[in-house]
C-alpha cells in the first residue's frame, strides 16, 4: 500500500498548490444517481458490497479523483457559503500529522507533546479573552462547546443534578438571543432541561440581544419561582454576524447571579485583531467563552475551543475516574484532561492550530481578521450603490445579507403587493443555479421571518475584490436567467 | 508555504513506511520540561508569544520533527495501550483527503460525494447487525454513541420530555453492567437523568451481565414506581473484552418494552467475520448499535457510527430545521445529514473508512479481527503456561489481562498475606519503568476492585507471536528490575 499512499500524498500536495486557482468551478452540484455512476465507472461503486475484492491501486486512485471532482472546493476563493473556507494550508499538512501519529487526548502518556500544545493554545486564547484563571478543552465542535457551557452552568447552581437528575432540582431558565445558535435549543432538549426552559430575547435591527427585554425576561422567571441561570450572549452571529453587547450582559449576570457564556464560536477570532477586538468587550468577565479556531482563521474541522474561568469545575463536573485510563499511580497523571470533558478518546486538534499560530504568526492570523472585515465592508457599500442589489440587513462583522433585486422591484419597496414573495422564491432559484453553475457558492436564508437573502461570508484571506464583483455579477447574471426561464 | 507543506508530506509518508520497523522505541515517555526544552531548542517554543514572527521553514520542519519524536507510535507493532492501535496507512491517507477538501456533513451541497459514503457505510454496518431499516450517523466517538442512544431512548418513552425537560416527566431508569463504559455514567449526568438513574448490573467472572441480576433490577425498579426504558449492553467491554449475551437481554427488552442499546463500540468489529459474529447473537434485535471503526479495524481517530433500528426518531429528536441551513426549498435538501444529530458542523469522517474498505476488501478486514483474537488466545495460553504470570481474568476477545509474579509469589495465591498489595503496587512500578524503556507500550487497572492487573490489546495486524513474547519479557525484565530497585 505504500506506494499508493504516496501517491494520493502527491495529488493532495497539488491539491493545495492549486487551492486560489479561481479557474476550476467551486462545484458543480451532481445528484447521488450522477456520483453513483461516477464512482462506478471508476471501477470503485459506492456500495459496500461483502464479495467485491481489494481495490487496485489504479481503481483506488481513480475512487480519490473522483472524491476530489465531485467535492466542494471550499479552499477556492470564490466559496462563501459557509462560515469557514480557506482552511490554512498549514492547519491541513498539521492535521495530517495528527492522522498520521493516531492517538487520543485523553492522557498524557497517550500524547504527551499534543497535551501541552492544547494548554499552551488555550492558555494563549484565554489570555487574548482577558480570562484570569482558567481551564479549558478542545471538543469537537461549537455546538458541543455550547452543550458543556449550558451543563456546567446548570452545575453551579445545581450540583446534586449530577447524581439526582434534572427532576427535582430548581426549576431552571437560561436566555439567549433571537439569533443564537441552534445549539442552544439542541442542548437545553440534550440536557433534560427542556427547549422551553430557553427564552429567546428579542433582538434589534442589527441582531444584537435587547437588554431591557432580557432584564425583563428574568424579572419574569423569577416571580413565576423559577432560577435564571445562565445567558447565552452571541458573539458573531450565525447569519448577521452580530455581536451581543457582553459588557452590558456581564453587568446583568453580575448583578443578578447568572453564568454568563460567550458564543464567539465565529466572531471570537475578533479577538486576535488590535482594531476589531472591541466587539467583543467584556468578555474578560465571562464565565465561559466557546471559540471556534476552524471558522475565521482556517484551521480545518474540527478546532473548537471552550474556556471556563476558574479552575475545578470542569473535573468536578465530568471526572468519573474510570480505573483503566486514569490511572492516579501514573507518571505524569496530574495532565491527563480526558477525565475533565464528556469525550474519551479525542483528536489531537490542538496540534495543527498550534502549528499555524507559529507557522504564521499572530500578527498574520489578525491580518486575516481584518482583511475579512474590509472586504466584507467595502461589499457592503458596494450593495449599497448598486440598484440591482439592497441590504438585507445592516452589514456586521464578515457576513454581508443582501437581496438580488428583479427589475421591477427597483428600487426595492417591500411593502410593495407581492415583492416579499418574489424575494422569497428567487433566492432559491438563484441558487439551484449557482449550484449547477459551479462559478461561487454562497448560501440564503430568511432574516427575521422575512425573505430569503443571500449571505456573504468573507473568510478565505485568498479572496479579494474582484471575486466579490465576481460573486455579485454570478448573481445578477443567474438571476436574470431565473426571470427569462419565466420565474 | 508550499514547498514546506510538500517537505512535511514527505515526513509523514516515509513514516507510514516505516510503521512496522520494530527498531524505534514505542515512546520514551518525557516530562513537560524535556518537552519544552526541545521545541525550544528547536526555535519553536510551546508557548505561543504573541509578539513572536513566523517560523522560517527550517524552525517549522525542527518542530514537526520534535512532535514526531515525542509522540507515542501508536502504529508501532508494540503498542498495546490502547483499543486502538496500527491504523491502516489507507484509513491515514483517507482522512488527510478529508482535511484537505475540509467540508461539513451538516448538508448535501456541502458534502455531496461524503453524504453518499456515508450512507454506503451505515448501510454495510447495518446490514453486517442485521438491523432491517435503520437511520444512523457517524459521531465524535464512542461516548456521543451512547449519549446520543440514550437520549433516543428517553425521547421514545418520553417525547415531551424534549420541550418540557426532565423534570414532571417520568421517573425513569436505565441499566448496564458493572463494565459497561463510564460514558453511560457520564451521560446520564449530562442528560440531566442522574447517575442515579443508572443502574450497574453485577457480573459474572468473564465480565458479561447477569440476567438474573438485571430482571430482579427492574422489577425492584417497578415495584418502586418507576419506569425502565434503557438496557445497555456491551459488545466487547472496556477492560476484559466481555460480551453481554445480547440474545437473552433481547428477550429481556422486548418482555419489558425497553430500549436495547448495544455499545459496540469496541466489539462490534466481530461482526466483520464469520468466525467472530457469534459473539453479538441477537443484535439484529437492538434498537440502536455504536460501532467504533477507529478500534478494531484501523480507521484513524474519530469514526464512531451510531444506527438505530428503524427510522424517524432521530430527525424527531434533534430537528431543529435551521433556516441558514436546512433550507428546505434547496436541492437535494432530503438528503441533508445535519438535522438528525446534536451537532451542526461535522468531519468527513466516513471517507476514510469507506476507502479503507474499497481498498482492503471486507475479506481483509474480516482477517484482521481473526487474527488479533487468534494472537489473545495463543499469549493467553503463553501466560497460562509461565509461571512468571497469572492471568488477572480468562481471556476474552483481544484483551488478555494478567500479572507479573515477582519470585516470591509464584505460583500465585491470592489470599497469601500482602500479595494483593504487592501486585497492586507492582504494575504501576513496572509501567513507569516501561514508558521510560519505551520498548514496548502495555496499560493497566484494577478488576473487579482486585490489584491492578496488565492489560495486551491486540489490534494492530503487524503484530506477531514475536512481539507477544517481546512484551512479556519485558515486563518480566522490568519486573525484576523494580525488585532489584528495591520495591
Amino acid at each position: 500500500m505504500d506506494d499508493v499512499v504516496a501517491a494520493i500524498a502527491d495529488r493532495l500536495v497539488a491539491l493545495l498548490r492549486g487551492a486560489d486557482d479561481r479557474r476550476p468551478s467551486v462545484c458543480e452540484l451532481a445528484g447521488p444517481s450522477t456520483i453513483e455512476a461516477a464512482f462506478a465507472a471508476a471501477g470503485a461503486p459506492l456500495e459496500l458490497d461483502p464479495g467485491a475484492p481489494a481495490l487496485g491501486d489504479a481503481a483506488l486512485l481513480a475512487a480519490v479523483d473522483r472524491v476530489i471532482e465531485h467535492s466542494v472546493r471550499t479552499l477556492h476563493p470564490r466559496f462563501f457559503n459557509q462560515n469557514f473556507a480557506g482552511a490554512d494550508p498549514i492547519a491541513i499538512v498539521g492535521d495530517w500529522l495528527g492522522a498520521a501519529l493516531n492517538t487520543t487526548m485523553a492522557t498524557y502518556e497517550a500524547a504527551p507533546v499534543f497535551t501541552l500544545l492544547e494548554r499552551a493554545l488555550l492558555d494563549r486564547l484565554a489570555a487574548l479573552a482577558g480570562l484570569r484563571t482558567h481551564e479549558g478543552i478542545l471538543v469537537p465542535g461549537g455546538s458541543y462547546a455550547n452543550l458543556h457551557a449550558l451543563h456546567l452552568a446548570r452545575v453551579r447552581v445545581d450540583p446534586e443534578c449530577l447524581d439526582r437528575g434534572a427532576a427535582g432540582g430548581p426549576r431552571l431558565r437560561a436566555f439567549v438571543s433571537a439569533h443564537a445558535h441552534y445549539s442552544f435549543a439542541k442542548s437545553a432538549a440534550l440536557l433534560g432541561l427542556g427547549r422551553r426552559a430557553l427564552t429567546t430575547i428579542p433582538c434589534d435591527e442589527r441582531g444584537r440581544i435587547r437588554i431591557d427585554h432580557l432584564d425583563a425576561a428574568i424579572a419574569a422567571s423569577r416571580d413565576a419561582g423559577e432560577r435564571p441561570f445562565f445567558v447565552g450572549a452571541t458573539a458573531g452571529s450565525t447569519v448577521l454576524g452580530a455581536f451581543d453587547p457582553i459588557d452590558a450582559l456581564a453587568e446583568c449576570c453580575a448583578r443578578e447571579g447568572l453564568w454568563l457564556h460567550v458564543d464567539g464560536t465565529f466572531g471570537a477570532s475578533a479577538l486576535l485583531s488590535p482594531r476589531q477586538r472591541g466587539r467583543l468587550r467584556g468578555v474578560e468577565r465571562a464565565d465561559s467563552l466557546a471559540w471556534n479556531l476552524h471558522k475565521m482563521i482556517g484551521v480545518t474541522q474540527q478546532c473548537a475551543a471552550l474556556l471556563v474561568q476558574g479552575t475545578g469545575l470542569m473535573r468536578q463536573t465530568f471526572s468519573t475516574r474510570a480505573e483503566y485510563l486514569f490511572q492516579p499511580d501514573k507518571p505524569h497523571a496530574d495532565l491527563d484532561t480526558g477525565d475533565a470533558t464528556f469525550q474519551c478518546a479525542r483528536r489531537v486538534d490542538a496540534l495543527k492550530a498550534w502549528l499555524t499560530w507559529k507557522a504564521r504568526g499572530e500578527a498574520y492570523l489578525a491580518a486575516r481578521v481584518d482583511h475579512a472585515v474590509a472586504l466584507a465592508e467595502g461589499c457592503a457599500a458596494r450593495i449599497a450603490g448598486d440598484p440591482r442589489f439592497a441590504l438585507a440587513a445592516p452589514p456586521s462583522w464578515v457576513n454581508v445579507c443582501f437581496w438580488w433585486l428583479p427589475p421591477e422591484l427597483r428600487p426595492l419597496d417591500r411593502g410593495a403587493p407581492g415583492a416579499v414573495a418574489r424575494l422569497h422564491a428567487l433566492a432559491p432559484a438563484i441558487k439551484a443555479r449557482m449550484l449547477a453553475d459551479g462559478g461561487a457558492m454562497i448560501g440564503y436564508q430568511p432574516i427575521d421571518g422575512g425573505p430569503n437573502a443571500f449571505r456573504l461570508l468573507f473568510i478565505n484571506p485568498a479572496v479579494d475584490e474582484g471575486d466579490v464583483d465576481a460573486a455579485l455579477e454570478l448573481v445578477d447574471r443567474l438571476g436574470t436567467a431565473a426571470i427569462v426561464d419565466g420565474l
